[in-house]
């Protein structure tokens, strides 16, 4: 039997009385390979070794680092072939997803890389003043060592070497991830070239730890602990409200970004959907269905005016999503508590639903649509609470007043959308200002998947869409989430 | 009798039945007038009203804030002699301190206009990618409501239209001030010029309420409301945590920004204090003492070498110290609390206590000292906790090794100090990466009062210093406390 341990810094520990297994959602059956859960002398060893790197008498540079980033894409590289065999054993995912979230991975390292290697963007302002000689430096510096999630949705992009952590190991914070039990083969691959390059690189013991649990005992010492000073985590309201809450327990209060996902409002006017009917139908649907819509900013509602009926759109629109090819989620517990959900919602909203009845593998999700008017919603807004999964709710509403009363019920989102033309913009700027006071990104025209990685993306949003609206945890300024500001001050003498 | 009350929007509400006064330190007295309480309706209605000014169909301009803040400026001129009146009869100090605040205040709202003059500083990043035709544009928008808590030591520049208040203003979010009790008369005076610059300007109602309470309740209604997106509280650890806490008991977490104080620790090296003597004397000793040492960065710890034989800096700064001319604490309670310190950290560390008996004025606080060993610190690093008022511990220590292990014994500060040659700055750098890691403002050769109020100053550090070490409480970036970013995804057709 492969057993495979955590890494408290560079020591592989294996406690062979405390071990689980993966899954895999295709064959229907665990994964051969069992890991070992972190004993409390691990965790406790991991975070003093962060906390030790973090109080070093003489820090490493950035330099240090962007060599550390160099051959951390090497050792990724190195290992391609096997991340997809347990990529794709551990998600039931395509090998083209495992290919699209690898190069997104290489991509973020490569942009923080960059991004360090211009030191400049540490610095926020400065100002020598003349009358009294006193120079003032404001910059940004590490805020300690951070507690990183994996994300079941994302088994490399969100996970051992993802955003988040590759963000707080290029601030200069120390990281312990625990990983997600969903996919910890991967994430154990990923976490022996990220200690790999940590060696290689000459950087102290203690920038990285990775630890085992496939329940919440770890995770609670982790964010219990003084020695954490910020904790990242994206998933679902109930698990990010549940570690935001536990910090807040602390004695010492630290940044807790949870993202914890939304249901990504679409707003249609009228306008738009009379033209380039397909090319909207098709767009919509994807967004919706893609990879079994496991995706945070899958669109979750959508408005819809129901007197046009000289407009079929959601008829086809409905069409097209439940004859989309059901296939795996990641795990059978997602796929339970999805089809439970569709449930509720029909029993909560009496709606329609749409769903191929055709399609009788048990085993896949159903893309599903769940059509009510809008009266049904403003009397009852707990509908809007997230479905993971390919659902989307179908809210017809009478007129612009009811939308708008619909729109005021919503809470924190991650996006907004709205598919009109420029005239229907202006005429409802009311509208548009009830999604900038509930979103964090606002979306003219387009669907809310397909994230770009930039540093002008903004993914986050206010409550219950994150726990921190002030941060983003994607693009390149996701790395001010890990820093805070220090003004240095010098009397010139 | 004089009765004032709150300003529940543009209406001023008046409760017989409850009500408190203000204390004069100097007259060691109550003074005449009487502040109503605000009721759990003119609560409920405060809130209601700053909402619907935020979730309003067209949201006021810049402009319109430009507009009302000069105003301001010129209500609040009229009234300065009314003022000067007030502030001195509430808080005990100075006519001088009077105006050094007035004229602060005025300087951060002009600071402020200027500021959101130039709208580019909503900007955060934008860019067209010209493979998607995708424009992402990133900018700040306003948080929503936000409670502002007036502060005990700062009766203008950190209460009702203090840094606090003009921030959130400036940033568009509506503002309820929950004023001090301490100086009711002087924060009604200013809530009164606001709330007409507020009427004639136009902004509608609820951009601004003012609501008075001598005891917790409005507080803990105001702290507890869904209606608050932000809360912002300048004063005691016990004071900013507990706040801090009621918060994150709400089903929505919110930003809480508590600045809380510290002990500022100025660390003196060996070379500095043999030159400018007396330089350093005055300068350290007036941060001490000055307007009683009623500032949050007043130094509250100086560490100095022992083996110094040749020099009597210590006996010479001490004999300063104690011989400053005792004054009036702002309120008795604050004067009762600092006597009551002393003898704890004195009981505490069985230190020697330098205070001059001549002194016989009970109603003042006396600059005092305690000197003790840094072995007994290491081993009670509780001493640390601040000393509100004139008072310091002189801390010696017999090598850089002890002084290390005293520094990392230091909790999170708004600064910390190095005293000493470029030589022993370089030759020191282990220390003062533990002051980096663990203060908001390092200083090198200054004392930290005097707090600058520029776009460069952080004023802010890790817990306990402050709730949200990110975010800085004086000078222009404290704007950023009451924004988050927004990104405006538009596809060009």
């Amino acid at each position: 039997m492969s057993l495979f341990g955590n890494f408290v810094g560079f020591s592989e520990k294996k406690n062979t009385n405390k071990i689980f297994k993966t899954f895999n959602p295709i064959k229907n059956s665990y994964n051969q390979e069992s890991y070992s859960i972190a004993s409390d002398k691990d965790v406790q060893n991991a975070l003093e070794l962060a906390s030790n790197y973090y109080e070093a008498d003489y820090p490493p540079s950035h330099a240090d680092r962007v060599l550390f980033f160099n051959l951390l894409i090497n050792f990724l590289k190195d290992d391609q072939e096997k991340l997809k065999n347990s990529y794709c054993k551990e998600t039931g995912l395509s090998q083209q997803r495992f290919t699209t979230e690898f190069n997104r991975t290489i991509n973020t390292i490569n942009k923080f890389t960059k991004l360090i290697n211009t030191p400049s963007w540490k610095e926020i302002s400065s100002n020598l003043d003349l009358s009294t000689n006193i120079r003032i430096e404001k910059h940004r510096v590490a805020l300690g060592p951070v507690l990183v999630f994996g994300a079941s949705n994302f088994a490399l992009a969100y996970s051992t070497a993802g955003g988040d952590t590759i963000a707080a190991l290029a601030a200069g914070c120390p990281v312990i991830v625990k990983s997600h039990p969903f996919h910890a083969g991967t994430s154990y691959l990923v976490a022996k070239a990220i200690i790999k390059a940590n060696q290689k690189s000459k950087l102290p013991e203690g920038f990285f730890s990775h630890l085992q649990d496939d329940s919440h005992h770890v995770a609670q010492t982790l964010i219990s602990s003084e020695n954490i000073k910020a904790i990242s985590f994206t998933g679902s309201l109930n698990g990010g409200k549940s570690i935001f809450d536990l910090a807040m327990k602390r004695k010492t209060p630290i940044p807790v970004f949870s993202e914890m996902g939304s249901t990504n409002p679409i707003i249609l006017f009228k306008d738009k959907i009379k033209e380039n009917k397909s090319f909207w139908i098709d767009k919509i649907s994807t967004s919706i269905c893609n990879d079994a819509g496991q995706f945070c900013t899958k669109p979750g509602i959508i408005f819809y005016p129901k007197n046009n009926t000289d407009n079929n759109f959601i008829e086809l629109l409905t069409k097209k999503v439940i004859e989309t090819k059901p296939i795996w989620m990641v795990h059978p517990s997602i796929l339970k508590r999805y089809n439970a959900l569709i449930y509720e919602r029909k029993k909560q909203s009496n709606g329609l639903l749409y769903q191929n009845t055709k399609n009788k593998d048990e085993n896949k999700a159903k893309p599903t649509l769940l059509s009510i008017d809008i009266k049904n919603f403003i009397s009852n807004p707990s509908l809007q609470e997230e479905v993971f999964g390919p659902f989307c709710l179908l809210i017809s509403y009478s007129s612009i007043e009811e939308l708008k009363k619909g729109l005021k019920k919503i809470e924190g989102q991650l996006t907004f959308s709205f598919i009109g033309s420029e005239r229907e913009f202006e005429q409802h700027k009311p509208l548009i200002n009830i999604g900038i006071n509930r979103a964090g990104r606002i979306i003219f025209n387009d669907v809310p998947t397909g994230v770009q990685t930039t540093k002008h993306m903004h993914h986050g949003g206010p409550y219950p869409a994150s726990t921190d609206s002030r941060f983003t945890s994607v693009g390149t300024d996701s790395i001010l989430r890990f820093t805070r500001p220090i003004a240095i001050q010098t009397r010139q003498s």
